[in-house]
């Protein structure tokens, strides 16, 4: 894998980037739904690009751990938002990281927190720098002498499976990949697939409260914990092994989407699967959005918990599932490696139908056991694409057209106002700012008080404009967003760029107390500094 | 209800406790089973004891809130562990609070805490009393001029339910029942059911994450909150009304478990359930402990997520089920308002008897809609006996025997050792300290990585004695439970009893970061003080 190249602006390894055939039909297709017509420009090289000199010198008994390499450093200076890709592109790197440290062990984080408190260098956490939100930027203010991003990458380690309790001990560093391949030959899976699954890790996932594989019950990386260990420049923090607790408030849950602002996540227990054998899954549709909602929730509600309940609208499913004009379409999906799942997700069809849901495909049942490879390759062609769409993403950077996704949660009560708020703000915005434009929604998880609405927005966008062309858009969406009740994210975290609207979420008591959870973990106020608080 | 009257010494209603007769009747059995004569004894007469006089004036505005009646301050003086029983029963009442304050509404409360910070008072919430480790105790140190019990009892309304996203707003004062009574008309039940049921509060649940009914998933109050608010010094902490969020680290999860130490939890939007239709209930008998062991965990690994999986060695079995000479009986439930739940219980009693097990009484399915009449009397029978038991303690208490429950969680794998450590540290105790005891175990709760054993201790007191021959007992079984890696407690909160575990377990950078916490809520430091943290 150390063999591949990753692009130090866009998403993933160079050599799984488009083609410029497939860039050029990028366009054509998109050029002819927006009526405009879109040509691809290529990102500025690295070479041609000047990086600020580092601000601090690397002290040598730290200096085997820090590198100022041009391409590191560029490739460290954002993260993988439409943002973030955009000012790649651009090579617009004003605030790269003055250098890149990778500690090889917990004593290495130390001394380098160390240093960075001495120093008055600001700490920015780093895994596989696929934050959409800001989360691993270095413009920290002028009250530090400079930025080190700290990339995990180099403990990735495994460290220990436990087979009776299922759970393992995982370095932070572990990329999703990574950590997979260790507990391959166990028998075991995390199972925590996000999108970025390819280019983030276990850390990364608890530092911002990361949504992953289950449409239910574990829906975000927060459910799957067992401990964690956390470097904080006070010292380490380190819970029990603990199933469940109720010994004061949660120790973790300080910790989960702490963000880096409280120190740096070395390692945690995660709890695992046997990978599943049963499978069942439906395509319903619905000829009404709103029976596809209502059909959702009583699936949502009923106690049986399927693995995937993706409701999309008729946007997506045409997007996404080539699915045709409907007006919904719920990709249900039950797994299980003790039973099959037969029961359940003939209930929960039962559920769809009474909701005016068709099954032209039928419900799917297989057993990994008895040679259906069929089913097996059907959910890898799945995973392909949803791990490969921000590839697509790069290359409709370089067509300019804007592409981007944002995500909430509500209650059912709340949905139907929201999503008619949020897709009235975004389309007016596009409408006015880009002149065209679509939003699409799919839910990715639901809960039996409310769904998690992700949103997908692609418009033509101007070369050099696409920045503020953007923000527009975002700052309707979001404003709508917190009108209707829902959170500002679910599961993309708040980052610097989510700051303005968390701040205002946020129960103001609540800010005073994290505030001083930070001041007495992280005195000298070095840790991802503007994230989640203020800079000092 | 309210013509009813709650003793001031010992559980619950005076006209529920037993009868001289039953009185009789237990002593008879517990001293043939540990070879003593056993006599009952009275508790003192509230009359017959000398409580000191307040030691602060009630402000003229406020005097309509506050009172300083005997029996009021007498019965607020303690919760109801075992040591809090024994001391009433005594008369000990050497702290009790030097008024009690009732207030009706949030502006009542904010008044109360404004006066505690103005003329240094420790402001003391209290729910419904039932904190089973110190938590509502007013011996606050000389460092304030007095403790007021806040009784949120007269903020017990249900203010709204959403039918569509199945939740409602529901006052922290609320009892158990209460609350129940108010949601029936509604056609929804919150479904949680602590052996506190009668005398517990939603917001004493919140307080110190209580566990309830749900052996699997929804096992804490944690899992059923959707938003809570919560009057701190500093201000109200509202929480938006989200299924779920990563915006930074949880609000609500800072207030669970703060025991009234942040402040005080006024109202909470909870996630309610239909009532059941269908259940489905098995008892099956295994002849070795560790077959019932490795059974229940296999349960816990499947996904099925059984409602009641509770597993009971065998001197709970003979206790608790008349079950004869088992080396375990597993009660396991299936429960659901949306579907018959035969798969499930039939496939996780599959697990059951690829172990060993037995079901001499097979399955029982029911659908409360077919007229299944004898499962509602039965489940009702269980449901009066578990709540039940806290009234016989109270007799046991007058009987001078040592009766006493604690419980923790930990891992499948360390769940042995735990187990054999903890019982042959309480069985030497007893032994040595009581010549004779008792020590039985069960799971109140599973997880797929480890149970909650909760362990019933009786054995030979000596009037007079019993504190200190318990504290001995108590000492032991915690010590052994922090060695062993289980937490101090799983559903039974921290209060002023389990602090030194606590601060042990608690890693040192959490317990910095939640005094910050605290200064920045409660910079007076009136709320609750010496629960969570050191008094001042």
């Amino acid at each position: 894998m150390s063999a591949r190249i990753r692009s130090w602006w866009g998403w993933g390894y160079e050599d799984a980037a488009c083609s410029e055939g497939e860039v050029s039909g990028l366009g054509f297709a998109f050029g002819a739904r927006f009526g405009v017509a879109l040509s691809a420009r290529a990102p500025r090289t690295l070479d041609s690009l000047e990086l600020a000199p580092p601000r601090f010198a690397a002290p040598s008994a730290l200096a085997h751990l820090m590198s100022d390499d041009r391409r590191l450093r560029a490739a460290h200076t954002y993260g993988k938002s439409y943002r973030d890709v955009v000012r790649g592109f651009h090579g617009e790197l004003a605030h790269p990281p003055d250098r890149v440290a990778e500690p090889r062990t917990e004593a290495d984080l130390v001394a380098l927190l160390e240093f960075c408190e001495k120093e008055r260098v600001a700490a920015i956490p780093y895994g596989a720098g696929s934050s959409v939100v800001g989360g691993v930027e270095c413009d920290v203010g002028g009250s530090f002498r400079g930025a080190l991003s700290i990339d995990l990458g180099a403990m990735d380690r495994v460290l220990e499976v436990d087979r009776v309790s299922r759970a393992a001990r995982i370095q932070a560093g572990a990329r999703g990949p990574v950590l997979e391949e260790q507990l391959k030959p166990h028998g075991y899976t995390l199972r925590h697939f996000p999108q970025s699954f390819e280019f983030s890790t276990l850390g990364g996932w608890l530092a911002t409260r990361a949504g992953g594989h289950y449409a239910t019950v574990y829906t975000h990386i927060d459910d799957l914990v067992e401990s964690m260990r956390v470097v904080t420049p006070s010292g380490p923090s380190e819970s029990r092994r603990l199933p469940g607790s109720g010994a004061g408030p949660s120790p973790d849950r300080l910790f989960l989407g702490s963000e880096g602002t409280l120190g740096v996540i070395t390692e945690a227990w995660v709890r695992l699967q046997e990978p599943p054998r049963w499978r069942g899954s439906a395509g319903v549709r619905f000829s009404r959005y709103e029976e596809g909602v209502a059909a959702t929730r009583a699936v949502a509600q009923s106690g049986l918990f399927p693995t995937n309940c993706r409701l999309l609208d008729g946007g997506e499913a045409a997007l996404a599932a080539g699915a045709g004009v409907v007006g919904a379409l719920l990709v249900l999906g039950f797994e299980s490696a003790d039973h099959p799942v037969g029961p359940w997700i003939e209930r929960a069809v039962e559920l769809c139908r009474a909701h005016g849901g068709e099954l032209p495909g039928g419900i799917k049942l297989s057993d990994t056991r008895v040679g259906e490879k069929g089913r097996g390759g059907e959910v890898e062609a799945w995973r392909t694409t949803f791990l490969r769409a921000p590839y697509l993403r790069d290359a409709l950077v370089r067509l300019g057209v804007i592409a981007e996704t944002f995500e909430t949660a509500c209650t059912w009560r709340d949905f139907p106002a929201l999503h008619a708020q949020i897709v009235s703000a975004v389309t007016d915005a596009l409408t006015r700012i880009c002149g065209a434009g679509a939003i699409t929604c799919r839910f990715t998880h639901v809960y039996p008080d409310g769904p998690a609405p992700y949103f997908t927005v692609y418009a033509p966008g101007r070369f050099g404009s696409e920045l503020s062309m953007w923000g527009e858009v975002k700052a309707a969406a979001s404003e709508a967003i917190l009108a209707a009740g829902g959170t500002i994210t679910h599961h993309h975290a708040v980052g610097r760029d989510h700051r303005p609207y968390y701040d205002r979420q946020r129960p103001a008591p609540f800010a005073a107390a994290l505030a001083a959870a930070k001041r007495a973990l992280d005195p000298t106020g070095i840790c991802n500094p503007g994230v989640l608080l203020p800079a000092p």
